[in-house]
């Protein structure tokens, strides 16, 4: 490892306009002034990406994704540029790079291409010679010098990887919070930050993990074991380390609880419990580009089932035609809730302690919170209660294994 | 001759929104309709330019020069971006190309930098499969795949180039004017659009040219003899066409009269007609970055002489001091003209044509103006006139010289 790089990510808040930007100059130069060789990379500025958007959707409804990329790109390269401006104001070499420049080599996937190959050798070039690589996040190129960009989350990635190319000590995702939470601080408000937590977890903690760090930069993390820390571009102060799993972990039984609100729930009542229904279900809805999060069959009588599944409730224009279709294609009424939330509690000491799900459970039976559907994996248990009782299942969970202490 | 390629290229408030895009990329289909292969050359969204200045400037008043290109390079890809778009929502296939795909290869001079090579091969590709080839004006990268700009005018330049090593049948320059005219129409109302005018007529036109056309365009038109056809972008209707020296041209004695307005006259008096005297003026000038236009010296007696040039007025505030110091070097006092003006005619026919500056000359006498300095050279003979004379003048040698008639 190399422990005197430090791979530094700003989202596009943190350089938002030109005060922002200048501050971000004075927070490298006081990490270079502690002798670290530092790499930043960058978001766009917020709105510019959104801007640039209704630009090409001004034109064409559906802009040609080859194109879409090389507009997107731009973004980035304007906060580059004047951030090395900033730095080298301030007496501190910098040397701004695209995606191209550094070497990122991607698939031809345009608006989600995946990261094939870094090149190290400009960046470490550059950081030899006492400069500071300013990297422009969310871009590569393909095999053949077409401009591409990563999605959702690409600048996140983008960090991540040059991190694990350069083998640098940590990678830091500057933010504007300071970190990820055991819960939701706005409901439950004796949520507490964490220190540490595992790729998995934080995986598994999707909607309180999306907010602050990508999944794919997570996965990135996990597979080139690069530690990432997340904390708050405004101060610097705390943060939340996602790194390996370790003994230490493994204590913690819990490790945050997240909600997923506005879902709504469909259940098929009464189906034919014979192969290839769960096809002639889902099938369908996948063909229609809509997601389908959690789903449960439980076993019925006389060789009848009964099926749910759940999905964001802003598909529900969509689906309700299809829902129609499917009815008759299985011969099977359905229902819809579409006032609900999933809750989900995760933590890799699940694995090894047993009485989780019970605690979970008695606790809010306790509340005379209503459970409408259960789903577990190794290290989440997921469970569906009405919107109205959200908070409070969050906050009785919260307090049930014991969040707020460290 | 490739007599089946066109290049066109549209300026800044050709494709300000997305609107005039979307015209841009109509007027576009009709020359594809025509059978035309096209190549187009954008510039970035007018005010663009200035916006990303202005951004640089915040941070920086002296922004690094490497990072200026990087960021002024944006605009033009941002524009590309949406008319390709614009294309393909219309039917017609279309491919982006940056200065970096091109292969516009210039020296590392940032902000002014040189073309030095362009390969043809990637848009020659494009325009076989039947794409519209939509380039970057004004960028190019250099040996180590730094990203450069060319500087004022260089879109125009940038299209001549492309012509040229096209072997294009003509580049089009769309612009807010349909062409170049023989006076300023805005001062003489009979003045009329030229059909045709040589390279060296053009330059030397500087004041009437520069707003369509910048100097290096011409230039380099001139040196790989690429006819240059400049038009409206909002009509279809005239043009003037920028050309080798023919025939024709020889016998058109004037081609057009520019007025160079807002300038300053300082006149040396008594200056001993010595060695070195010339550089003692003009050196301490010079090294200010003070532009001295005419430069006249008249013979006077007893081994004096007096010595005039002109300036442009806004550098007045600066050049004072520097007279002052001068005036003591040299012992010779000085005097100003601070409202005057620069009227030319140019017209490659004055080679073979006796008699223009008398009739230059007679007529302005005629009409009681007063002439007070006068320089000559091949194509051109400029005076200095006050500044309540100047539109007078115009209309007299406009009429003198009969420019309305074609």
């Amino acid at each position: 490892m190399n422990e005197n790089i430090v791979v530094q990510k700003y989202g596009g808040t943190s350089v938002a306009d030109i005060t922002r930007i200048q501050h971000v100059a004075d927070k490298i130069i006081a990490l270079k002034d502690e002798g670290k060789d530092v790499v930043v990379v960058l978001s766009a500025m917020s709105g510019e990406t959104n801007r640039l958007i209704a630009l090409a959707h001004g034109i064409s409804s559906k802009p040609k994704q080859r194109e879409m990329d090389r507009l997107m790109a731009t973004g980035e390269m304007v906060t580059i540029a004047l951030l090395a401006i900033a730095l080298e104001e301030r007496g501190v070499h910098a040397i701004s790079f695209t995606g191209r420049q550094v070497g990122i080599i991607t698939d031809t996937a345009y608006t989600k291409a995946r990261i094939k190959e870094i090149k190290t050798e400009y960046i470490e070039n550059a950081l030899q010679e006492g400069n500071v690589a300013v990297v422009a996040g969310f871009q590569g190129i393909d095999a053949h010098g077409n401009i591409t960009t990563l999605g959702r989350g690409g600048s996140d990635t983008t960090a991540v990887a040059i991190a694990a190319a350069l083998n640098a000590s940590v990678c830091e995702i500057l933010t504007d919070v300071d970190g990820v939470y055991t819960c939701d601080p706005r409901v439950v408000s004796s949520a507490r930050r964490i220190e540490r937590i595992s790729y998995d977890e934080m995986l598994e903690l999707a909607s309180l993990g999306a907010k602050v760090l990508h999944s794919r930069a997570v996965e990135f993390g996990r597979n080139y074991n690069v530690p990432i820390l997340v904390k708050s571009s405004f101060t610097n102060e705390g943060g939340t380390l996602v790194t390996q799993e370790d003994t230490e972990m493994e204590k913690v039984v819990v490790a945050g609880i997240s909600a997923l609100k506005n879902q709504a729930k469909i259940k098929f009542s009464n189906v034919e419990d014979a192969p290839g229904i769960a096809s002639k279900i889902f099938v369908p809805l996948a063909s229609e580009g809509i997601i389908v999060d959690m789903i449960v069959q439980n076993i019925g009588e006389k060789g009848k089932t009964d099926l749910s599944f759940t999905i964001d409730a802003t598909e529900m224009s969509i689906i309700i035609p299809l829902l129609d279709k499917i009815s008759k294609d299985i011969n099977s009424a359905y229902n819809i809730d579409s006032d609900i939330s999933k809750i989900s509690i995760v933590g890799v000491g699940m694995r090894s302690h047993a009485g989780v799900a019970s605690t979970m459970f008695s606790s809010l039976a306790d509340a005379e919170v209503n459970i409408m559907m259960i789903s577990t994996s190794e290290i989440k248990i997921s469970i569906i209660v009405t919107a109205e009782q959200t908070d409070k299942a969050m906050q009785v969970l919260h307090d049930a294994f014991e969040l707020h202490k460290k």
